[in-house]
C-alpha cells in the first residue's frame, strides 16, 4: 500500500469521505432531540458498519445500539459494545447458536414475528438462566416483515411470556413513509391490549431517520433506531431530514472522460455508488457542481450529466453525494475520515459484508 | 468457522451457490461458439472475479482474460495469469506507476479514448523498452466512454503510434443493446480510415455476453470479451442468452417470515441480490417455486410475492436467481462451488471491491 494520504489530494479514487465534524454534529443534534423529547435512542450501526462511530453514539448517549444480523453484532460486540438489539427473526440451529453465545456475553434483545421464530428462541434458550427479551415485530402498513395485526400481536406477546427462556420484551415496528400516524395507532392499539391482559410493554421501537420528525408527537414509541441520521444521503435530504451541508458520506472520484461537452464519465460506478436510488431520479449528485447528475451507472463508470458549458476537464476529482449512504458503506473495505481537506484516520468498515 | 459445509443442507444461509457443471458447460458453450466463427475470446472477470473460473477459461481456448480496473488485474496477475486487457482509461501517478510495475510482469494491453489519457500513459511508458498496446475506445451508441466519430479514433490512433512507449493496439468498444450493427458500421468506418493511413487495426474488441448472437455477422470484431455467459442471470435469460437451466448463480436463502398468504420473507436483501435490475420488474425469481418473484429488497429482506395457495413455509430453504448476476459475486467475500447437491469447493472472491 502506498503512504497514507494526509490530504483529500493524496487520496487515491474511488474513496468514500466521512467527515467528521458532519457527522459529530448530526449524532449530537439526534441525541439532543432524543432528549428533549424523552426518547430512547438505539442508533441502527447498519450505515456507518464502524465500531468507531457506534462507540461515539453511545458516549453522547444512546442507551445501546441496532445491528440488523448477528455477524454485524458479533462485530460490534467484539469491539466492545454491550448492549444490542438486532430486530430480525433468527432461526435455525447454526444462528441460535451464535446468538446464545452472544446473549452470554451481553445485553441482547430480538424481535419474532411467527409462532415459529419463538419456538426456535425458546428452544435454544430454555435452559438459560437468563431470558433472552423478545419484542413481537409488527407490520405497521410497511408491509414486510411483522404481524398484522394488534390482536395477532397480543397472542405472540403471550406465546413468549410463557415460553421458559424468552421475556416479551415490548414492540417494533419500522413505519411506512409518511404513514407514522397509522403506525403509532396500531401500536397504541396492540399497546392497550397487552395491559388490559396483564402484559407489561416494556419497549416500543420505531425506527428510520425521516420518522424522527414525529418522535413524540402521534407515535407512541419509546425508543427510536435511526441509522441514515449520522451520515444523511440525498435520499434523506429530499425527504427534509437535513441540509445538503448536513452530508457527512461522499464519494470521491475521477472524471476519466469527457466524451461530450454535456457528459463526463466518473471512475465510480454501481460497484462505488450502488444501484439503490431510493426512489430518486438518479443515481446521486455532485454537490460541487451545479446541475452535475449522476445519471446512469455501469459496474465501474458513472455518467454524469452536466449542464453545457461546465468547465469539467479530464483528471478532475469531485465529490459525489450518493442517494442512500448505508449501502455505499457496504460496497468499501476502508473509508476516509476527513476534517476538511485533511484526513484524520482510514478506517476498516469492520462490519461490511456481514450477511448472517 | 462451523465445519465446513459437505451439502447444500449444511450451508448457513444467505449464500452465493455456483453450479460447477453448469458454469464449465457455459465456457465450452461459448468456446465452441468462437472457435466455429473464428473469433478470440478473452472473457472479463467481472462476474466471477475468482482466478479458478479465469484460468478454467484460458484451459478452454480464451487468448487473455478482461479486468476493468487495475486492482482485478494486479489480484489476476498474482495468481498467474499472463495477458490482461484493461479496457479503461488509466489516469494519475498511482495508478500509472501500479499499470506500469503490471506492465513489467504479464502482457497488458489498456485504452484511451483522450489526448489525456494517451498523454499521461505515454509519460509513464516512455522510458520503457517494450511498448504499451493502447486500443482506442469508441462510443458506437452506448452514451459512455469513447471517441463519438470515426474520424476522432483515427486521430487519437495517430497520437498513441506516435507516443514514445506506446503502440497502437487497435479498437475496442462496447455496442449499445441491440444497435450491433450500427456499432460494426462504425467501426468498419474507423478502421478503413486507419488502413487509408497506414495504420494496423490489430485488434477489434467488442463486448458484452447478448452480443455473442452477432459474432462473425455484422460485426467486424476480432476478439469478445463477454463477463456474464459464464454464470448468466435472470437479464441474460431475459434477452435470450441462454435457458433459466443453464444459469449457473443462485443465492441460497431462508423464509424467515410469511406475514400474508402471498408475502414471503428472504434473509437475503439488497446487500446479498443488489439492487441492479438491469431494468427488470422484479429483483429476481425462485426457480423452484412457480410464480415466486422478488418484487422488492430492503437492505436485509427480500420481499417475494406469491401466488394464493403456495406452501412455503418459515425455516424453508430457496434458490433466489438474481437479476444481474456480476454484481452479486461483489457482494460476498466467499462463494461455494457445487456439483447437484455437494458442495465440491469455497473460495474466496479475490478480486471483490476491487475498486481503483
Amino acid at each position: 500500500m502506498a503512504q497514507r494520504p494526509r490530504t483529500l489530494d493524496e487520496i487515491d479514487t474511488p474513496a468514500v469521505l466521512i467527515d467528521v465534524d458532519r457527522a459529530g454534529a448530526n449524532i449530537k443534534r439526534v441525541q439532543d432531540l432524543a432528549d428533549r423529547v424523552g426518547f430512547k435512542l438505539r442508533p441502527h450501526i447498519k450505515t456507518h458498519k464502524l465500531p468507531h462511530f457506534a462507540q461515539l453514539q453511545m458516549a453522547a448517549g444512546a442507551v445501546g445500539i441496532t445491528c440488523q444480523k448477528i455477524g454485524e453484532a458479533e462485530v460490534m460486540a467484539d469491539a466492545g459494545l454491550t448492549d444490542i438489539f438486532l430486530p430480525y427473526n433468527i432461526l435455525g440451529a447454526p444462528k441460535l447458536a451464535r446468538l446464545a453465545a452472544l446473549h452470554r456475553r451481553i445485553t441482547l434483545s430480538v424481535t419474532a414475528d411467527s409462532a415459529v421464530t419463538v419456538d426456535g428462541l425458546a428452544e435454544a434458550f430454555g435452559d438459560s438462566g437468563h431470558p433472552l427479551p423478545v419484542l413481537v415485530e409488527c407490520d405497521t402498513g410497511l408491509g414486510r416483515c411483522g404481524v398484522q395485526q394488534p390482536s395477532d400481536a397480543l397472542v405472540l406477546a403471550q406465546r413468549i411470556d410463557k415460553a421458559g427462556g424468552l421475556s416479551f420484551g415490548g414492540l417494533m415496528t419500522f413505519p411506512a413513509d409518511g404513514r407514522s400516524a397509522e403506525a403509532g395507532a396500531w401500536l397504541s392499539e396492540a399497546r392497550d391490549l397487552m395491559k388490559a391482559e396483564g402484559l407489561a410493554v416494556a419497549r416500543i421501537s420505531s425506527g428510520g431517520t425521516p420518522n424522527l420528525r414525529y418522535a413524540g408527537g402521534h407515535a407512541p414509541a419509546t425508543e427510536y433506531r435511526p441509522g441514515s441520521y449520522i451520515y444523511l444521503d440525498r435520499y434523506q435530504v429530499s425527504v427534509g431530514a437535513g441540509g445538503l451541508d448536513d452530508c457527512a458520506l461522499t464519494v470521491l472520484a475521477t472524471v476519466v472522460s469527457r466524451p461530450t461537452a454535456t457528459r463526463a464519465i466518473l471512475d465510480a460506478g454501481s460497484k462505488a455508488l450502488s444501484s439503490d436510488t431510493m426512489g430518486l431520479s438518479e443515481f446521486g449528485e455532485l454537490p460541487g457542481i451545479p446541475g452535475a447528475l449522476v445519471a446512469r451507472l455501469s459496474e465501474e463508470h458513472g455518467i454524469v450529466t452536466l449542464p453545457e458549458g461546465t468547465t469539467l476537464p479530464i483528471g478532475a476529482r469531485v465529490r459525489v453525494l450518493p442517494d442512500h449512504a448505508c449501502v455505499v458503506s457496504n460496497l468499501f473495505d476502508h473509508v476516509h475520515l476527513i476534517s476538511g481537506d485533511r484526513v484524520v484516520d482510514i478506517l476498516p468498515v469492520a462490519a461490511r459484508g456481514r450477511l448472517g
